[in-house]
């Protein structure tokens, strides 16, 4: 084996390894979002009879006092309007979230809280801090703002390459 | 206001940071995971017409040259048995897998992947290495370093809590 035969397998095997951790690395973050997913999932069933994507809908109005255009509310869960649609239905049902259609523009529809709507979003928001805080707590708080920077890395990433979810 | 409230409301605000810090956290965490699993999605389908869903059964089926029981193929991917059934039965008429009975106990199923399986399977880790790869390459190598290394904590944290999906 000569010298450049040499040079070209350790090249391979920088790549590799460099894959391997990538590898490595998005297989964690997918346990852990998944683990932590279950587990609110299952608390909010639990304790209040309620789902993660409607928890997550009135989560994003909750934050816009003049409510949301329905596509803008579908692009920040990203979730395709076709699937906002039943998540919508029920909460609209429950009396959580009001829909109106656009003096501007008939066909627009703007999404709201309502009053009973933000108050029982508050109640499980409230919990669903203290289950993540549950959840991440067994860190040091060192670790847990190196790895809030470390993703806000990766996720800046993300975005400046175009791998958005829409 | 005397010094004993100055310190309830001291401690208020500790924890109140400290539960921010760790719902950012996760928000990010997730945002990160929706967005890689989205362009992997994307990816695979485009360049194999294949699902993500397809893809990690035949990537646990790749590592156990002797199969798997059915419960333990559920259980690693973290999807409840119902919903394994309709990715296996599709894996199984692509001739990708066998499933046989349990020559020991009649009511255990026991999945392999066949050679096409393989050979296909094999086709799209490498790809998949490289897309992954492309996500992530944007962060220097201490940086991913760390990055798993915290993931690591971070889930053996969630399983000694008992945060488990099963």
């Amino acid at each position: 084996m000569d010298d450049r035969t040499d040079l070209i397998e350790d090249r391979q095997d920088e790549v590799s390894s460099d894959i391997q951790l990538d590898l490595r690395t998005w297989l964690k973050l997918l346990t852990c979002t998944t683990l932590i997913s279950a587990e609110l999932r299952r608390q909010l069933r639990e304790q209040f009879d309620f789902t993660l994507p409607r928890f997550d809908m009135l989560a994003q109005l909750d934050r816009e006092p003049g409510g949301l255009v329905l596509t803008e509310l579908s692009k920040r869960l990203m979730v395709s309007p076709g699937n906002v649609t039943p998540i919508m239905n029920r909460l609209l049902e429950e009396g959580y979230i009001t829909r109106a259609t656009s003096s501007l523009d008939r066909r627009v529809q703007i999404v709201c809280l309502t009053a009973e709507g933000r108050k029982k979003f508050r109640r499980m928001a409230k919990k669903h801090g203290q289950w993540v805080n549950a959840m991440m707590g067994g860190l040091e708080l060192e670790e847990r703002r190196a790895l809030s920077g470390l993703l806000d890395r990766l996720k800046g990433n993300l975005r400046a390459g175009g791998f958005s979810d829409q």
